[in-house]
């Protein structure tokens, strides 16, 4: 039995997500449907970051364990050819066994783009949120720093079950052009966690929220004081680190 | 009577080009269509590139001519709300009455994007050639260099009717990390010119087509010679000045 890690990509467009559901295109049930194709064998595909329907990622990692008379290289090749086009594996490799993808994940770079043109290219469309309103970018980058941090979570995601303690070890708003590029990376994240946090940031740049006042929704940890989830398609999974 | 002229963009990969077509959905038809639909009335839309099935713009100039109530801003508003997201228009404004779209263009710049990676992110997949062989670099970047000349480019296009002399301003590869990016500008293009100079560059980079042989082809005017119409996908019409 060899345990395989995956580096993966996909448009998440037409996708309901990560998570496997019984009706619904996901990534992780193409994924297992390709691995039955190619090898006639059910396996369980673990995956880093369960993104939610639209979020795209980049670097996603995957894991599945498998006994197969296949090469790495083979099954490489034969998942591409089977796998849509939408979704695309960059390696395949054999991962020590007690690598789990989603558990011995160290942290996730996560970026969240917002077009602030007139209009968008519409090269761009599925992968951006376009924003073509006024914003103070200034507080939005003191506000965006706020978020590095050991703390309660609570008001700036939809969790509900697990401990909401998140350890946040990079949050940076950067203009290039007329796009802002938020970058957040953690251990791990909440439900809506960086949607939220990207929402808040928007209301901070419409002048709804001071930056100053995140101290206090963090406190309270109520998330109604916190701004809405922006949209998914802005979101991308850039990078997990092990 | 105002003429207007608008700069554009759009995705290719779900029109049937340019040009309007009695059936089959084309650029020209949306927005002559849009167009109808907010004034009522019918208006014959130019554009600077005719370009092909499955190509992109960035920076298309059109022009139309009409008797409207509407502002300018307004109707560029209207147009993005009932355009198909595909295609944005960036800027509408009025221009001299001699200005023409097509006839009074100076020059347009296109850009080929060939991915070299095993697999292209799924993000870029509609606006990208991949091509996961061996390529040498070196040759192709001097070959494209070759192509700036006033010259006959029988050879190098699908032309047929009109007179096949061009004069290329500008025509270099680029290396930016795993992708090749060939720019190419002049003051007109042959049917199919672009894509057939990038295809017969992909045969330099692999050794079939020696940079020293571009000259011979020129000359003898054989589009047998040189190489494939590369993929339409790869293309994209980024600036059209006047």
């Amino acid at each position: 039995m060899k345990n395989y890690k995956l580096v993966l990509g996909y448009d998440g467009t037409d996708f309901r997500g990560w998570q496997r559901q019984p009706d619904g295109r996901t990534v992780q049930g193409v994924l297992e449907e390709a691995v039955r194709k190619i090898t006639g064998k059910k396996v369980v595909v673990h995956g880093a970051g369960r993104t939610d329907a639209g979020v795209h990622a980049l670097g996603q990692v995957a894991g599945f364990r498998g006994a197969f008379k296949l090469s790495d290289e083979v099954l490489l090749r034969a998942l591409n050819a089977v796998l849509p086009e939408d979704v695309r594996v960059f390696s395949l490799a054999e991962a020590p066994p007690e690598f789990h993808a989603r558990k011995s994940a160290r942290s996730k770079l996560y970026r969240y783009r917002i077009v602030l043109s007139p209009q968008p290219s519409p090269l761009d469309r599925r992968f951006v949120l376009h924003w073509p309103y006024p914003l103070e970018v200034g507080p939005m980058r003191a506000a965006a720093r706020l978020f590095v941090r050991t703390a309660d979570f609570t008001a700036f995601s939809s969790n509900r079950d697990r401990s909401p303690i998140r350890t946040v070890k990079r949050s940076g708003l950067l203009r290039s052009g007329d796009e802002l590029v938020y970058t957040i990376e953690s251990a791990g994240f909440l439900r809506y966690m960086v949607r939220t946090i990207v929402g808040t940031l928007l209301e901070v740049g419409r002048g709804r929220i001071a930056p100053a006042r995140i101290e206090e929704i963090f406190r309270l940890r109520d998330r109604s004081l916190a701004g809405p989830t922006a949209a998914a398609k802005g979101l991308t999974l850039i990078r997990v680190d092990y």
